[in-house]
């Protein structure tokens, strides 16, 4: 199952992808879905709306406009930690997004305006989105909490990113971040581990992994931040980004005014954004 | 003008103070006032609901129970940068918290299992409470986006906090973080600059400080952080805490069960808390 939040008559709404078809849901968006229950391949807690509309062209909000919480983890690619030259983590580094941060998969990406900062840097990541409320988790059930998967381009502003110790301020630049463009349940996906990861920019690839290469996988992550709070329907939890950043490059690269950027996981999903100033 | 969030038959009310009442107002919190209108010692934007009820004794949540933002700032008072042995920024150190972190000005004061942690401090901060929507706020603009001033009790979760780069999970323990009693509004404080700010552990002053100790004051942090993302009504931005924290103490010191925790600040209002596991 495939799952939506469709932009219509300046509002949203939840859609369940049925072909090349959205079938509109009786509910505003993902994370209403996801809070009145379970949702797998077979089936969905609330009713149909009685609209359909094409898939091709429709406006799509951030698959989960307005999270509870968006944690991410930092360095949790065993090559991205190699390109950085860091040693791989003990236990996950978690920071936040703002809800703010987030753009549609096929929205433009927001750079800040040159007197800001002309260092913005794409980070293809697998987002989990959780499913029910879930705390102090064993393996089985952090597994169990996740809803499903989805993608994220954590883009972040290296030179704010940098600025002090705590990343927040670099990663939470207002309409930053593209997630979608469907959360696709878990029972199509797994575990999480074992997809192809990309990013291109221009069409040039800068990104290419694999899940596998993750040192936290997604059942670990949610067990983990469940011993600190409960996560909550909707929440999501991007997984950290592999090799292939725009600053760990020789010369280093950043994203320009103009650029198309294409995050890809496998089976997951593909996002399109082209970046703006402003 | 006082305005408090009240926990009334398993829902909240907001209300605003009245000498030793509060009387309740058409609103379901704090935030829902703030968003409806500019708040003053004069007027609030919405009308009185009909009841009155006492504030001695009442059960108030966190003040505002669930922001769409909670940004706290590290190292933000020069004694407390001295007792760290930390340089003073030369940018505010800004991370986040959870909603789930928040707890209401007189709840108990949750530390995780000792098998998690034991090692609970204390944290007296000024908070700003934004009164209205604000993004790339020049200095005047950035003041008069405060609707008031609250005090939060920033507990931090010391080997969580120091466990990777990032102090995120430290901060964000289910709720371990008080904030309240009330918003009191910007023209009865003025700029947050001034004011004593005190800690203390079952009646011992732990912490005694006071605002003009402030590297970056409230205006200065609303501006800064309106460069990255739009402010709305009812965020919550912890300005640091001054010297005096456990942890910086020779022994160091932890809460512990039973702990009562009393903070407060001039003009703003004073929390009390006691410490209970889980």
């Amino acid at each position: 199952m495939r799952l939506v939040t469709v932009r219509i008559d300046g509002a949203t709404r939840a859609g369940r992808v049925a072909g090349d078809e959205i079938v509109l849901l009786d509910a505003p968006d993902v994370r209403a879905v996801l809070a009145a229950g379970p949702v797998t391949s077979g089936s969905v807690p609330v009713g149909d709306s009685g609209g359909v509309m094409p898939l091709e062209g429709a406006d799509l909000a951030p698959v989960v406009p307005a999270p509870d919480k968006i944690a991410c983890v930092g360095l949790n690619y065993r090559d991205h930690a190699e390109e950085t030259n860091n040693p791989l983590p003990k236990a996950p580094i978690y920071f936040a997004k703002y809800r703010r941060a987030l753009t549609g998969p096929y929205d433009p990406i927001r750079l800040p305006p040159p007197e800001v900062s002309t260092k913005a840097d794409w980070e293809v990541e697998l987002a989990v989105v959780i499913g029910r409320e879930v705390r102090n988790a064993g393996p089985d059930e952090a597994l169990a909490a996740i809803a499903g998967f989805t993608v994220l381009n954590d883009v972040s502003i290296r030179d704010w990113q940098r600025r002090t110790t705590q990343m927040l301020a670099g990663k939470t630049f207002e309409g930053s971040t593209p997630v979608g463009p469907a959360l696709v349940t878990a029972d199509e996906i797994g575990d999480g581990r074992g997809l192809d990861v990309s990013c291109t920019v221009d069409g040039v690839t800068k990104q290419s992994s694999n899940t596998d290469q993750l040192v936290f996988g997604p059942a670990e992550l949610v067990a983990d931040l469940s011993t600190i709070l409960t996560l909550d329907p909707g929440d999501i939890i991007a997984t950290g980004t592999p090799s292939g950043v725009g600053h760990a490059r020789e010369p280093q690269e950043w994203l320009w005014p103009g650029a198309v950027v294409r995050t890809a996981i496998e089976g997951v999903g593909e996002m399109v954004n082209t970046c703006v100033v402003g």
